[in-house]
């Protein structure tokens, strides 16, 4: 059976993985210019992973790598009226404790992109959210806007209404809408489905429906909703899109006790404000950063 | 002095309203196809209203004309899990109690234009919303979306963190890509601030720029932040924007007297869930209506 795009990047995170713990706290930060975590895109990736490692030892001594809990988060900051100096502290922090993506706004892409070029961290924005009630080609459009500003992961939310509504149909096209231009750009698509407003069936309808459309994770939440991740969500998830997807479990993560019932639940990413908190906790080391309040 | 479109617009209200009262309960349902409140699109605006006020004289039995807080009402119902009964409801409330409008997601719009055509009701719908947090040039694609499919009235969320930021240029720019839009469209355009998240000193500037931009209204909130509509809100952006412009209050009106305070504070324009409580209210009858709950 061929490789997918995702189980490349599952390979190159694995290796990336371990050549970090064989190289004892080194930290790597090669990745291509395009911030892309699609290895299809960047030829070059492994050997930058394998060669790049040397270039900043000196990061340990600002923290050093995180450990894996660090590259398992979305560092989020979604709420309206961040200004511009908390979004850079929010990148700031990102590159010292090594996250695997920031995710912010779609406003502040192209400022984000410019700091975290080079650092190895991933800028992840958010598409017709957090209602989901944009239409397709609208969301399409917001799509290829964030892409050409230097998003390297999308995540999008469906169209509740419609689901609710039983239109099946509409749902799935308005999913492919934006996950068909994610992959033809090389760019991750999470899709999500909002789930403290759906019954569990209609939590399995959105996760078929993702995964018919071609999205690379299921993510439970925008954090504006009524409730966020719970663990019970992030199980089900993982049973109905199996091993070939990512699930993202946010809103609500607020600890490392947190975050971890949600890798055992199956989650494969966490988005939270309170990367940091986790971070230091994973550490032993009491919590001072900033970003540790709601999502 | 001319007139501007919006001392039209309120010309023709007031008639409208003149010509109800004097017909002793007659339903107007003249309005042109385009659905929109703006005469000079609508030339023959002014001959309908006064020619077609008997083509509806079975309405007083299903409730009849609700009096002026009808008109001044934008029936919302905006939560993502909204389903398509539930929207259809909304629109027979609508054109029963004859509110000004129905505010509803943009997927919605299409569905909306056709049952309210030819009703007196607009359709009014959101951009960038609620947080807008998306770019100017997304908010303005969504906008001719919405217009294409019906909309008579948009209201759009202005880029708060460019605000927090000092970034007046591009709050004012983000403005005018959609009220640009609507005004070449003859529809009508109302700025969301959301008051909740400002300074006074930012309110002020959010209103300026609206005024600047060629808005119609500015609108305090979108419902969705940590607070709503409040009289001082209001009164302060009336004082801002002057008598040219139309005022909405909007989040947390859920009855008459919610609703009276924002009229005397100087709101031209009330956005709520409640709209059949508050008129039921203003009748002096029991609420019993749908919609009651927040906005």
């Amino acid at each position: 059976m061929p490789l997918t795009p995702f189980d490349v990047d599952r390979l190159v995170a694995i290796i990336t993985e371990e050549v970090l713990r064989a190289a004892g706290g080194l930290v790597v930060t090669g990745r291509c210019a395009c911030h892309s975590l699609h290895a299809e895109c960047c030829p070059d990736l492994l050997r930058g992973v394998l060669d790049a490692g040397a270039s900043r030892l000196g990061m340990q001594a600002s923290g050093g790598p995180a450990g894996s809990v660090a590259g398992l988060i979305d560092h989020t900051l979604l709420k309206p009226d961040a200004s511009q100096v908390e979004i850079e502290t929010l990148c700031r922090e990102a590159a010292e404790y090594h996250f695997a993506t920031v995710c912010l706004n779609p406003i502040w892409v192209p400022l984000a992109a410019r700091l975290l070029r080079g650092s190895g961290v991933g800028v992840c924005t958010v598409v017709g959210f957090p209602l989901g009630a944009t239409t397709a080609d609208v969301k399409q459009f917001e799509t290829r806007r964030v892409i050409f500003d230097g998003a390297t992961e999308v995540d999008m939310v469906i169209n509740v209404g419609a689901l609710k509504s039983g239109d099946v149909r509409t749902v799935h096209q308005d999913i492919q809408a934006v996950t068909a231009v994610c992959r033809a750009a090389g760019v991750l698509s999470k899709v999500i489905i909002e789930a403290a407003l759906l019954t569990d069936e209609e939590k399995v309808t959105a996760c078929t429906l993702s995964k018919a459309a071609g999205a690379d994770f299921v993510k439970t939440s925008t954090g504006f909703a009524k409730g966020g991740a719970t663990a019970a969500d992030v199980a089900l998830m993982r049973r109905v899109v199996g091993d070939s997807m990512g699930v993202k479990a946010a809103g609500g993560v607020r600890d490392l006790t947190g975050a971890q019932a949600m890798v055992q639940a199956g989650a494969s990413r966490i988005g939270a404000s309170a990367g940091v908190r986790i971070v230091q906790e994973s550490r032993g080391t009491t919590p001072v950063g900033s970003g540790a309040g709601g999502y």
